[in-house]
């Protein structure tokens, strides 16, 4: 089969084996895939990883019991062992000794077949597109913001960085009522945020203290610093940000003014799953291009260039 | 009058004149001082403060109503403008106009009088001493350890640095019930925990993501990465600590780990008066020395000596 593989190097590979399951893995053949920003560290050796990338993706079962034959399914990414203290206290996603697919120490979606256990598998309702799946990952690691943070319809919360996370992270905070300001400058993501209804600014425009609640989906150590700047005293600053290497950061000033800062990472399929039959989120507009998987390598390329929102592998 | 003053450097000048009170000030005549690691970096430029240092003490009204005249008193050291949006909010102490006595805008305690609103001052009961009261301040800031984040008696609670304020905050926190564990290798610190009931511990002794909670009381940006250590998944960093400028910081940790990292300073005297009155909190086992006022300067000087706890400035 085809894989995309990083080891070391980014590569094509037509002759890959196909996965062998185990135990109660499935064999999925994979229909559509994205590139998350996750994808685009990993190939810069930022998490150590060797093997098949890719976490986002739409797939039908090819091998496996028969009420998942044939269906079209998503897929959690963490593999949890199921026994360790976090996946007995029901937070698998933090599994002591997580696998996750495209990441860590498990094979990904770039490819033309993958293996992952049963339970991992959501189906997908026929009303939602798989243009619209690929972005059930990523729309749950979004409405995972609001899992870790109460917001209420009387907060203001800015989000920084309106990549494709963030573009993400603004269409569900508002859905809880929030008067929700995106921070850009980008006229695609301006035009995207006015037609949703969604206040987009410019950083400059907005006051010092001026906002509850700053969501942080820069990617960038300065995003923490500007969210720093805009969150109220007592404030919150949820960090869904990873950061290349270990930024500065000034903890002083999280001491004094009394900042929690709340970290937030994969969230809940099924409420993504909801979310979209219900047509509250917008995903489909903040697809960029189509590539077919045997151009995958010029896909990974173009996700790379500034401004680009999602690039879609079609299988 | 005599005051102890930093103005790029530090020395006890005995000619100054008395302070003025404005408004619903009173004047204080000082009793009893403490000498906090802040004042300590104050003298090291961090903050950008000359003037009278000083904010632990105990006075008595020298000049003020007929319902204060003569009385014992502790004072808050934040002086709140009473108008913005923090103070109407119920949250002074993040005023955005504020003072604060010998660290910010205002002439400190370390002087023989000092001028401070009516509003900032608590009646010391009969019951508590001079060197209990100084304490005030400095356990009221390890009770707001407990105003950020909700510890309870099934959990696990790690404080590192085991300085004046981490002793303070182990007796504060084990009243919760929790299992409260002290991290020191110093033999004076390993004694008075031990006469407590609170297990002292090392570092290398604790496991890697151990506890739900973690206080980090130890001023170093090494604090917080052991505190990163140490903290559970989806646990808890108390950031009681100012650090020397900008520490490098794992956030992508804080991030994929969803670790809350919640700041906390000052806190509510009147419950720290209940608590000393009660008899729940050991504080004059904490300190080292007492210094007359005149020897102010050596009293710094001892102050900043390792391991030494608190020293008392008697006036």
């Amino acid at each position: 089969m085809r894989a995309l593989i990083y080891d070391e190097h980014l590569h094509l590979d037509t002759a890959v084996p196909l996965p062998q399951t185990q135990g109660d893995e499935v064999l999925l053949r994979i229909r559509r895939a994205g590139i998350c920003n996750t994808d685009l560290e990993l190939v810069e050796g930022m998490y150590n990883f060797s093997g098949i990338l890719g976490h986002e993706f739409v797939a039908e079962v090819a091998h496996g019991p028969e009420d998942l034959a044939g269906r079209r399914v998503v897929g959690e990414i963490n593999i949890a062992c199921g026994h360790c203290d976090f996946c007995l206290a029901g937070i698998p996603s933090q599994c002591r000794n997580r696998q996750a697919i495209g990441i860590h120490d498990h094979p990904g979606a770039f490819a033309d077949y993958m293996a992952l256990p049963a339970r991992n598998l959501h189906l997908i309702p026929d009303s939602i597109s798989d243009d619209q799946a690929v972005f059930v990952e990523p729309l749950a690691a979004a409405l995972q913001i609001l899992e870790v943070v109460h917001v209420t319809s009387t907060d203001q919360v800015i989000v920084l960085g309106m990549g494709k996370l963030g573009m993400l992270a603004v269409q569900a905070l508002r859905l809880t009522g929030a008067e929700v300001i995106g921070v850009t400058r980008h006229k695609k993501q301006v035009d995207l945020l006015s037609r949703w209804g969604i206040p987009a600014t410019r950083m400059e425009s907005l006051a010092t203290q001026q906002a509850q609640i700053v969501v942080d989906c820069t990617g960038q150590a300065g995003g923490f610093a500007d969210a720093l700047r805009l969150v109220r005293s007592r404030g919150v600053i949820v960090l869904k940000s990873t950061y290349r290497g270990l930024p500065q950061v000034d903890m002083t000033q999280v001491a004094t003014r009394e900042i929690r800062v709340i970290g937030s990472r994969c969230g809940p399929f099924g409420s993504a799953l909801r979310l979209l039959e219900a047509g509250l989120i917008d995903v489909t507009s903040l697809i960029d291009a189509h590539f077919d998987f045997d151009n995958a390598m010029d896909a990974m390329k173009y996700a790379r260039e500034p401004g680009v929102l999602k690039v879609v592998l079609d299988f």
